[in-house]
């Protein structure tokens, strides 16, 4: 599995609005090709603080998930709810395989 | 569900031991009640830095998880292992529910 940690600060006057955000992300992406998870965390301690846990069978997977409209559409929604640029961090998930 | 992110940084040299030890640790808890994930992610740039991505469906779950036999065997075999000491994070999953 290709597993993608982003990491997210919102401004704390639009948590809401971006956990409702995300929630339409996750729905859709939950359903698409290779996708094996797709959790939204929130910090037990700073509830502005979120990562996005995407698994997907193949980097390839991983990748077309960054040309579906719902991808492109929260991108767009998000991008001034966020304190500072979100960052990804690819890891490689050994087990399960 | 509930989350919890514990990074690891492990010496070059005990990589292969602590990958292996990890995957024993990995089959148990994925038995155990309420556990939902646990993904042992390793960093794609540095071969040295894990994240174990652990979830239960409740906290209790999780506690429990730290009484097995398969965690203190692994809490022991791994601690000279590590670099420095290791983290854990909690997270509320807010999505899947």
């Amino acid at each position: 599995m290709h597993v993608t940690l982003v990491h997210v600060q919102v401004k704390p006057e639009r948590v809401d609005a971006f956990i409702e955000a995300t929630r339409v992300n996750h729905e859709a992406s939950i359903k698409e090709k290779g996708n094996r998870r797709f959790d939204v965390l929130q910090d037990a301690t700073d509830p502005g603080k979120f990562i996005l846990y995407e698994a997907y069978a193949t980097a390839e997977d991983a990748k077309a998930h960054k040309d579906t409209l719902h991808y492109v559409k929260w991108r767009e929604q998000v991008a001034m709810m966020m304190a500072n640029p979100r960052e990804g961090i690819q890891y490689q998930c050994l087990f399960p395989k």
